[in-house]
């Protein structure tokens, strides 16, 4: 966790206080369900909630931890300084450290991704802003870097709102995922411990139980949780990219917005560097790279091994703190981007009309021409632009071959942009609905 | 694609066979849809289905595009041998090569996709026969590799089931993801074709139509799709790794069936080695490897750039070609697995009773000795049958401080096999519904 | 392997025949050096020799494995085939097959390697003629895509030289890495075969005796081979991005070589798409993917399990048979890359003098002014520029604090692009050595 | 960077008072030289030491740079005012933020790999104690996890030896790769500093001169510096596998040193668990993750940008801070691992002499046998042990076939264990040199 890319509320979720809070959380709530069934005594399982209002002593619960090396233990240990010693005999009972364990970090992914999902919907917002604010703003559409024909910067925000709204129903199905509780003892089996404590605890923390755990909730949950973060932050590395494409010195489309007292540079104080959206890149890659560690997490020994919790230890608050602080940046970046409408014509009109060979091309083929002619009759005006800087429709109306199968007309019509954007408003209607 | 870890009917899918019937069929449908808007004739339209019930010649195809330099173009003059040149100058009017390329790889995803749950459905079932077979089974449940407490084999059956189950309905949401076609032009403004085309031609091939396509369907989806498999390969090694630790010499409670002429070793006549859940577990890393150039490959610069094309040559055919191969050879495993519940018994039997510990613990506690003093007096006779190979039970009946606490016949009920598995039907219950 | 991304020397090294070749080879030479310690008759070493013209039939190797399933064995079968049932006894004595497979897979490394050095050397020569042709070719150096002070185009041919000749001699000590053979028995201990079977073997082959093998040689060998193979992947990625930021419509400094009957785009025929780049941007990906993998081939149980095997049957051939033709089409690139000097005149320009800024600060820093001032005065002159469309040394002619620091001269002076190019001769001679 | 994970002197070179004090040397260093060459003046290069014990205040820093939101600005603010803005003008003149920032990074990557280096020193003696202790210790050789032909002990850290010692050449290797520094301007040109300064900088810092940097030093060294930690932690995790095989509870050969107070399982008190292998297990996965984004580096646009830097915040500290941790607890836990060589013995003798079939088999064979029927001879005894129980030697005494080959001296001699250990001293001379 890198402190410049965090953000408090997510931070939080991973604190030790919140940990402990859980633990204890769902240490009250199986006693209730003990109690209900009768295994211990009421009062006993009463007592426990004596430390509602207790914020645990994290210091407290590691120095205990230094002497027995097993965190529930030590975390059991002081919970009994709290309610007494007595009552706190009770607690834990038939439960399996893992229990407490791997419950609270799923109800910590949830409470992360919940996080996420509004961070996203804030990104979506913003893009659907801007995509409705520059729906007709036409520039051109480049494939391989290369010119291609008209787009509107409209569509561009309109691609990737879509992009990331599928990627936010990809989340939804994430968090269902990994929102399940286990409390079926040492090996799965409830030997020592009725499946009804588990509902009851799941129920209470807004989980689902899992229908067949080991010692552990089974690990290919979390390998398609962290795959699906890794998805969404190669999104924002697409879209980062397109700004920061956007905003290089020799087409300067757009631009991150740049605040008065920002330096870009010790060296060259006229540079305004797309810091943020190449900030964004590399943070895409370190959202990716919990990806192989969590699949490689799948496989546990027989009814589980440890080897899982160090990289979650990590992967667990890094990769959803990462991704929090990204959407963050990246509607920042969104709701603030500068747009040079005047700089989007200037560019399309670089190379004198070639982006509309394609329209020439149809139309000769239209009107009788080989499609093998009409390209070869195409491809000779389109060189003579490229090469000599001549004007393309100009040479066109200046070709024989050509004028033989089109009017001056015909030609000057396959020159209008608005063929291009006719519809537009058909794909806004597919991305956000009928208007 | 490695040919002995393939099978002929995924492989198929992926043959240039294959893509040039595709990419007829596209052509045909959209010249079909063209002819109804009035914007070809009717007649070349019917003229293209003249080629219905050909062949195409794949090396025809390569010798022209060593030519074109593009395989789209190769095709089309290729089509226009079958067709004749008239009537081919209508064919692919209005597309970009990527309406055909992209349109077909994510037909060949959705046709990859259905073998695949075709083969998810095999194993399913194959699992659950076994489950239900082994479901009262008992073997010691192991967590570090350390005998831990009872559970069935029928168990983990079960919870491999639990587990490729999800994966199977990951395997559909991943279905839906690359189910989208596109025929929407140079840069997906559908300037010079009207969206209909598209969705006659994504409605002949039962495929969606891409909501906003730029020259390309976005690489999110794949991304989506690729670490979906590389999930369900993840399950796989888990569920490989535990019959080669079952395997292995000291513990032999299973092993993979040995037919007549199998040498398992050129030097050791002896061995019976897990040769094919250790290869499974190769051929996991190989579906896993393709997960992060997929998530590399989102990253287009502005509508399209053609990285990601060299990727996905290689990991559209060889990801799916080899998970096929794995699903079905550990189908095969599975129904074949020799299972030794004797070995089971005897190997739990191994430290004479220990495995017992917890439900003594917990007597005690509940007979009012506290926590920690139940732990000593636990640990204490654990030590001497761990060290000095006693016998749990019987040094558990000689230790007075026990015996203030507990009966002989509370002693005795405590190594009751059966209260272990109490709860197999609830488990059973939950991932293969009520019996 | 792709065969449209593969050269057919790579090709040859691992196709079945060089395979059985080498495992010919090895057990000839294995019964030499028996012979020679007198374990098995001389004649019947001598009679092995027999097949030394052989091409061995992989077909009917193949036939003998769908029965025995087990390759060494089919083929040890089908060499008895050739020299005879009777000399055949005491071929492959005390070895065990994985002496065979993995000396042999070694070996295809080394010559695979071998051949990857040598397309190094030529894309280093491309490379060198290249950057002195244009050594002193001024463009503009950019940071964060935007521009910032001139280099020239020599020096970005001398860094990538540089990069690609550190590439080199990793590629070197990645050889010596897996240059190694075993033959050293079932589990390593040379219990049925003297250590100098396998010195010979060795020798024999150009390799060195793996110091402890178990069954196998160490994959930490093979995790740093890949490793290796994926940072020269890298580095191509990295050159071949530059050239296609370089080709963008905007910026057209540089362009691949475009041949005469090759199309751009079955659409649009003026486009010259920097297609061989982006593809080898998709082929880096390929490259790496093996990394992962590799790396977890390291852990295998105990003296060896074979979960490496179907990795390495894969990314054995894929990763050298793609970085070869990835390097060897990155050196027809460069050889043919055609470079606009004037163009890059042209972009130098385009902000009007900003790109001297520095020079201008520093100069005023030395005569005085301080650095917060003189930071000031520089900026408000080259926002002017920015936003207005001015000059910047316009401007500063006209601004009377930065005149009343400097004189006209002395601001013209920083508008000299030798003060940038002045230690290119160093910088090359750094990379180059002395001219 | 997980706190239970980590180990001050590794943290403290990550330290922001660590980065501060080697920029404040970078920039103090550049004024001398700066002095020496006349560029400015003696005096205020002297004046930087002023602040030669300062300890920089990180949290003034900080505060300055959220104004000016750059970093390298906002401590030469701060430097300015502990020695003055007089003289502080002159400091970092010519220079850019990534001279410092570079440098700094690689002389921090320089000490933390000089910290990893005498953790495998460390770690080395410790396997090297044990090898020899245990040179002759028998054990089963395992291959496929099914018992082959006996090994030793010492072998197997002989191995481990042989790997990690690999590893530390490699890291070395590794170091040089990055133990470079650049003091070479905005774009890399030296253009407004002499290469004189950048000389006498990294030579006062122990670093080598970047020969082409552009504003960076490129990063194809940092991915070939994570990727041999990559392989590193590999074999960390091989070698925690083997112990953790070896502790399992059927196998029993090895444990984890387990210290009085420690508490295997909150459940069951009898429990020993390799926990700390299993943690070095995800340890290693850790490592490893840095791999992938570490060559997604490699590619920046142009002379720089800055999508990389996000990503080292992260993997540097992190990945050497996890990989110090797991050198130095694998140390810990070769020390003091406990092996039970009866253990050994024991589990060797579990299939009553099959592990000897392979000499069997060689002996029939040198009989004049052919290798087809010594093979069906041998295993057709194998199976009855296998299967009924009984002992190969008596089995094999009893086969008249076999006793027409073999007397019952000849076959009791196969079963010689001394006969395996022959040449433990041949490997042992070549991994440790010469006893």
């Amino acid at each position: 966790m890198i402190p410049r890319y965090s953000r408090p509320e997510m931070v939080a979720i991973w604190s030790a206080e919140t940990k402990f809070r859980i633990w204890y959380e769902i240490e009250a709530h199986a006693c209730d369900a003990q109690a209900a069934l009768g295994v211990i005594p009421k009062a006993s399982a009463e007592a426990v909630w004596k430390a509602k209002d207790v914020t645990f002593d994290v210091a407290r619960i590691d120095e205990i931890e230094a002497v027995t090396k097993h965190d529930v233990i030590a975390f059991l240990t002081h919970l009994a300084e709290h309610i007494g010693a007595e009552e706190a005999r009770f607690v834990h009972q038939g439960m399996t450290s893992s229990d407490v364990l791997d419950t609270t970090f799923n109800l910590q992914l949830v409470r992360a991704t919940d996080l996420l999902l509004a961070d996203m919907d804030r990104l979506l917002a913003a893009l659907k802003v801007r995509a409705l604010e520059h729906k007709d703003t036409v520039c051109i559409g480049r494939s391989h870097g290369i010119h291609a024909e008209p787009v509107t910067m409209g569509l561009k925000f309109a691609r990737f709102y879509a992009e990331l709204d599928r990627g936010r129903a990809r989340l939804v199905a994430a968090r269902a995922e990994i929102a399940t509780g286990a409390i079926s003892g040492a090996v799965g089996t409830f030997a020592n411990i009725d499946p009804s404590v588990e509902e009851h605890v799941c129920a209470q923390l807004g989980l689902t139980p899992e229908p067949v755990s080991t010692q552990v909730i089974p690990r290919d949950r979390h390998a398609m949780y962290f795959a699906t973060l890794g998805v969404i932050g190669s999104s924002i590395e697409n879209i980062a990219t397109e700004i920061r494409h956007m905003q290089r010195t020799e087409v300067l489309e757009v631009e991150e917005f740049f605040s008065k007292g920002q330096k870009g540079s010790s060296a060259m104080p006229h540079k305004r560097n797309p810091v943020l959206t190449e900030n964004l890149t590399g943070l895409a890659r370190l959202v990716r790279m919990a990806v192989v560690p969590a699949m490689e997490n799948v496989t546990l020994w027989h009814e589980r091994d440890i080897s899982h919790s160090s990289v979650e230890r990590n992967i667990g608050p890094d990769t959803t703190i990462t991704l929090d602080f990204a959407l963050a940046r990246l509607t920042n970046v969104i709701e603030k981007l500068v747009i040079y409408p005047d700089n989007m014509l200037a560019n399309m009109n670089k190379f004198r009309g070639l982006i509309h060979s394609q329209r020439v091309l149809l139309a000769l083929t239209q009107k009788g021409v080989s499609r093998e002619n009409a390209y070869t009759l195409v491809q000779r005006n389109a060189m003579k632009v490229w090469e000599q800087g001549l004007d393309f429709q100009t040479e066109l109306l200046g070709d024989p071959e050509v004028r033989a199968a089109l009017s001056e007309a015909e030609i000057a019509e396959k020159f209008d942009l608005g063929y291009h954007t006719k519809h537009v408003d058909t794909i806004f209607a597919r991305v956000f609905g009928p208007a």
